[in-house]
């Protein structure tokens, strides 16, 4: 069998930014809130993130922080400063090593492996972030995209969680879309998409297959509502299809706050709607 | 108007044990988990959570963790041996003081307030139950009850954070009759509900009301489905309900993972229901 042309993934630019935007714009004015707090990892999402609020709140509005952990490469943080130079937004940096260090540092937890200690960095930065959004009376702004989220490669209560995520209907590949459109800085765009828990991690390099080939999968499946099989048929390798499957069924759990016990007939997050205000 | 009778909160003990203890061991079999870490805090619900897993899977497959912060105080502590010694479990103390007062030290945020103090010592507390769960292949028991839950009296990605929780669909007076009714000790069930993130800090002193009166109003709304005005024409004074309201719907955002945008028409956690396994 042939394979069938790639579904197109192309955003309308303007439309999608515009309504971004209003996203961004609604949310802190709904909430009362001062402005956002977003940490900029050095990456493209987290640098689209920033670029949205900015046109959307204004630079004063915005808080952007660098969180850098020991193991946390000079790359990252020069990509961190040129987006906050470009963004013309101050970049306030908190040292997180000896925090997480004093939890790693004890006798028990010595032999942690560098998922747990990822996993606990992660979640660092969350407290961190929304710590200094009550500082400054501001929401956390969220920066993990479609892809991500949907393929479950993020921690949980870690660098999953915000108050507010302006790329999470994004998939990665139309983040890169939107973000050169914009003009954000080549050296950022075209880097290799990396969580820098340690080093030379890369995305692709743990997820087993391009962030490109993903997404077509990801949005055959779930955009268009085709199944595994009809995916298949279209030209995708078995292993790769079942693989995507496999990761977002099983991670599933990580787009839930929690599962909880049901006994009334108004059991939280279960028969009851939360409204949306 | 003459008040009338308060509704009926009294459980069925025996059915609603039965359901919960399911409950936890239909996610730890379905998971695959090795069990549950509970942190204990010294408080009833903890405690009545880690009387449930003990009693659905078995004391080896609980691990029971202690984590002061220098402020809790020694009856904490006491109350959190008392549990696990009457459990016959092993409680594993990790004393996490360093790691928020790495943060806290450093002159930037030297002059937060108790209740930046307080959520971030919260959030550590969930990196470290989420950590050794991960260690022994656990899920985290959540202890979040549904006054709690309703009322938004908790740090979101903190105490409220957890993999399961058994005791969200429980108001508090219904945690405290089930832990009666299994004979939790008294010191336990009678002690003074406290969050205990700075010393004299209650829950009811902070809320301004008590669980008793909370509980019936958010049933009769909740549950019943009563307005607020139809509350207090059954007698409950207008500021108390207006009170209850007004926290319900504010902290409303903690019951969510958080606000994505929305551009498709497969938004995650929007148009797309979340199958449940």
């Amino acid at each position: 069998m042939s394979a069938l042309p790639a579904p197109d993934l192309r955003l309308h630019y303007e439309l999608a930014w515009r309504v971004l935007q209003g996203f961004i714009a609604d949310a802190v004015a709904t909430t009362e809130a001062s402005g956002v707090v977003v940490g900029l990892s050095g990456g493209v999402d987290s640098a689209l993130a920033a670029t949205l609020a900015v046109s959307a709140l204004g630079a004063d509005r915005v808080h952007a922080a660098f969180l850098p952990y020991g193991a946390s490469s000079q790359v990252t943080r020069t990509d961190a400063e040129a987006i906050a130079t470009w963004l013309e937004l101050d970049l306030c940096g908190i040292e997180i090593t000896s925090v997480v260090d004093a939890y790693f540092d004890a006798a028990e937890q010595a032999e942690a492996d560098r998922i747990r200690r990822g996993n606990f960095t992660a979640r660092t930065r969350m407290a961190v972030l929304f710590d200094q959004a009550k500082k400054h009376g501001a929401l956390v702004l969220g920066t993990s995209n479609k892809s991500e989220i949907l393929l479950g490669y993020s921690t949980i209560f870690g660098d999953n969680a915000s108050s507010i995520n302006p790329l999470g209907d994004l998939y990665k590949t139309q983040v890169w879309q939107l973000a050169r459109d914009r003009g954000l800085p080549d050296a950022i765009v075209d880097k290799t998409p990396s969580a820098d828990l340690w080093p030379g991690q890369t995305d692709e390099g743990e997820l087993g297959f391009s962030y490109g080939l993903a997404d077509e999968v990801l949005y055959l499946m779930f955009d268009r509502g085709l199944t595994p099989e009809q995916v298949i048929d279209r030209g995708y390798e078995a292993e790769l299809v079942e693989r995507i499957r496999d990761l977002e069924a099983r991670n599933r759990f990580k787009r839930r706050l929690m599962l909880i016990a049901r006994l009334s007939g108004s059991a939280i997050n279960l028969d009851r709607e939360i409204p949306r205000d």
